[in-house]
């Protein structure tokens, strides 16, 4: 068997990692991390709840501290892992930030920036569906015992 | 002539004193300020050049500041106003955040939410146009004197 320590799906292992940090603190169960040649320069939860903050999603806390680390504010050369599709708000901060590569594990076909209209960059690829039966598992069984609790 | 305090011109004034200050930075000239019962409770003006972060809008400053006020993260009956229509992203965080009543001064029809496809909350109700001459006037400085200075 060949071992391919740097695939999508290694990476995203690394975003549904985060996913489960957000759902341990009762936090809709959404992970991401940001690499560059190969190496995580930034990883982030949702933390909506915990923040008392609608911006405080996984992918806009990475954007800006993948910034922070690259020392200006473009994503050039970046990929993006993130278990859910963004929403049209990391859409457009993303589309700010000229992100070269969005990997999506699940789709949100209500939520998702496909569904609500919204843009990323012409200069960023995309590709969904990596791990998605894990990243799509994590959320339903959040939503499934969220709804027993009341 | 009859004094009315508390209209949307005078609290789109303040905006405009706000994105004063980004233009005082070296920033694009975008301020905002959010408003419940005739009293601010948050400001901001646009800092990502200064702070190296695409997320850095007036609005996205704003909305967590009003969110931090309210100690909750639903932006029920506020009003911002701004001076610049809003951009996709942040849109898409006014969308989550319920925001009651959104003015905006000028237009942007290359990058306001309106042309890319952004959706506000249908709770959202929008106005534009108030102050727009002096906003817009700000805006076009700032792009002028940009231009000159290469």
């Amino acid at each position: 068997m060949q071992i391919t320590p740097f695939d999508d799906t290694y990476f995203m292992q690394k975003a549904i990692a985060e996913a489960e940090l957000a759902y341990e603190r009762g936090e809709i169960p959404v992970g991401v991390v940001v690499v560059i040649n190969n190496r995580i320069i930034a990883r982030g939860h949702n933390l909506t709840e915990t923040l008392n903050d609608v911006t405080a999603h996984a992918e806009m806390q990475a954007i800006t501290a993948a910034a922070n680390f690259l020392g200006g504010k473009y994503l050039k050369d970046c990929t993006m892992y993130v278990t859910l599709e963004p929403c049209q708000m990391c859409a457009g901060a993303l589309y700010w930030s000229q992100l070269s590569r969005l990997v999506f594990a699940a789709e949100d076909p209500q939520r998702g920036y496909r569904a609500m209209g919204g843009k990323l960059h012409p200069k960023t690829k995309v590709s969904h569906g990596t791990m998605e039966t894990e990243a799509s598992g994590l959320l339903k069984r959040f939503f499934i015992e969220k709804r027993n609790l009341k």
